[in-house]
């Protein structure tokens, strides 16, 4: 039998999907699963989007031009000068979502080898993208205790090398909700340009922040419009992760014919995706702003929630819809199976995901997990109930172990 | 600025989509193209895909499964055991098309420099997706005068090295139209078995052979199923091209776990178009009979008609809907753009593939062309006509500079 390939035995299992076979274990003996293990909200999808897919009226379900159509990109562009980001149709080119825009962006900007610094805990999939494109990811370690601020500058400069090619954010953060501030994006600008780096900025999560603080996308910042790739996808500000509507977006031409050969290679973005994602950038304000207030409210009861768990500590996430939190506990990754494959408490229990899969060093972040906040407030507080007890079941079993 | 990846400048432009920019041009000169260029037939969707989609109540667009619904995989089992393709919904993934499932296949199995032989010319897009995965490409060339059929057996021994780990075929081929014998079939499976290799196999157009000769799936070759990788989409046979919904299907579990990992990361196939796929599997026998006997006479049409044209020469293909010909001029690439550039007949014209983009060495093939015959008779007689009348006023101006 042949053997797989290196980089496939070195590919990560998702940590946020990697106890699906336990949930559904747990299901299938009738135990109601909490999911706060994955962001995919339960809120809907914008009506004039859905209304777009009831009366999709083609005979041929063709294939579409390979940077999306040009429509779709008109409207995106239009949307982005609401977020005063500057971009022409022609800086747009659509992906099968947000995921395929990193892959190709890793794909044309580095070589085998290449270094990325990211800001960790990250986002577990980019270290998939990563290995898919031979390209190493460098962390740089935030931690709980600072509420997930970006680490000092000097310690970006420290892991500088010949081989550093870009520096990777996700703003506002997943998995840990953080915000960069002006102060941090200077300085990020400061490095890129210093450097000659790219910028890859991951920003899907621009319409989650809940602080009053000013949200500094990557393309606000002067003098580095060649080296940014601004990575963007509909899944999360209209509720529609399964149509698989991303984009990849920059100034520098040279980046763009290139990410383009990779689209034509796959030929087309979902059609279907872009009819309803370009329908849904009419969603009228109202739907926008009663989903960030649900938010609003969700993440309070969730932080406050976690909070008074004896032992347990989220900070106050800033934006996104997720939180990371400590649990008191060894090893939170064991915890989360537990809760699946041991636990219920009134014939339910909840799902998590361990925060170490998204740490370079698995050792990192074991008592942590990260909760997305995509569920309703009875829900939430329902899925706390059953984690306290949890928690409690748990460190008893232990003890008395 | 920060340079573009190796890797990216090496990616090839599409042959099918790098005249695109001509044709939009001609288009906007008022210009009508028939276009012969690419795989796009203009044959309806099935009506219960259609309907399908007109009929879905979502109220939230969300992730699927990453390795798609359970339901589909289902029906895709079904539909393989017509063929009598024996695969369980566990053996089966569905990718964002049968694009991904090749890319998926090469990262899952290779290593950056393991080779992989491919009978030439051959779908371009499997050059790009090499490169992707830093694997390399080593082609046995087939000729048009031997109507394409698979080279002798000692070639591709030649071509073994330690680096070897595949062989990819494309069956029916495009852009051949060529069908694999039996004896060709066994021929590769003894390869694969004595040198331990996968076999990737690209079968999307298993619905589109005319000759009667039998179709010999990968899956059918006794002793090789933990080498078979079965690259397959819903494009084609079901005209949805732009759902983007293919499969990869193997009985090797550690290949099947290690594509789910490449599949975690991208998180879900389409949603919608798993849908539309679902229902189009049980599109009537009708369906699919309209369809082969439209293209049974399409085929006829064309070849036909272009060996009527005076220096034109095209193979009989067997199975697909494309031909490879060969034109009397010695750049067809050239003459390809200068058919949507300068030509016109009574206000239109044609585009066309220029061959060499199927050749792993561009001088190759630098007097062929493919062609789908993806236009309905009339337009494929008159998409002829004005072939006929561009060859004639191409070649006098040549002889005129």
């Amino acid at each position: 039998m042949p053997q797989i390939s290196i980089r496939g035995a070195e590919m990560p299992e998702s940590p946020i999907r990697k106890l699906a076979p336990l949930a559904y274990a747990a299901e299938q003996r009738g135990i109601k699963v909490y999911r706060l293990n994955i962001g995919q909200p339960d809120l809907p999808s914008p009506q004039c989007g859905l209304e777009a897919l009831k009366h999709i009226d083609l005979k041929v379900l063709e294939y579409s031009p390979s940077q999306g159509f040009l429509s779709l990109r008109k409207k995106l562009a239009e949307y982005y000068a609401k977020y005063s980001i500057n971009l022409t149709p022609e800086d747009i080119i659509v992906t099968n979502g947000g995921s395929e825009a990193v892959l190709f962006a890793f794909m044309s900007c580095l070589n085998p080898g290449d270094e990325i610094i990211v800001p960790e805990p990250a986002y577990a999939n980019y270290m998939a993208f990563a290995i898919s494109a031979g390209a190493v990811i460098k962390p740089i370690t935030s931690s709980i205790e600072d509420g997930f601020a970006l680490p000092d500058i000097d310690k970006f400069e420290d892991l500088i090398t010949e081989r550093t090619r870009a520096i990777l954010i996700c703003n506002p953060n997943n998995p840990t909700g953080y915000l960069y501030t002006r102060r941090e994006m200077e300085q990020i600008r400061h490095l890129v340009q210093k450097y000659d780096l790219y910028l890859f900025s991951d920003e899907v999560y621009r319409e989650f922040i809940y602080t009053g603080s000013p949200y500094i996308s990557a393309c606000h910042l002067p003098d580095i419009d060649q080296n940014v790739i601004l990575i963007d996808s509909v899944s999360k500000r209209y509720s529609e992760c399964g149509i698989r509507i991303g984009t990849l977006c920059t100034k520098n031409k040279k980046v763009l014919q290139t990410v383009l050969k990779f689209c034509q290679a796959r030929l087309s973005p979902p059609l279907i995706g872009q009819i309803v994602a370009e329908a849904s950038i009419d969603a009228p304000i109202e739907y926008q702003r009663e989903m960030y207030d649900e938010y609003v409210e969700r993440r309070k009861c969730l932080v406050d929630g976690l909070n008074r768990i004896p032992g347990v500590y989220s900070p106050i996430p800033m934006g996104a819809f997720y939180t990371v939190a400590k649990l008191p506990v060894e090893d939170a990754e064991e915890f989360c199976a537990w809760c699946l494959s041991d636990f219920e408490y009134e014939g339910a229990t909840v799902m998590m995901a361990p925060a170490s899969g998204f740490y370079s060093d698995p050792s990192k972040g074991r008592d942590e997990v990260r909760l997305a906040y995509v569920l309703n407030k009875d829900d939430l507080k329902r899925a706390l109930e059953i984690l306290g007890h949890a928690l409690e079941a748990y460190n008893k079993m232990k003890s008395e172990k």
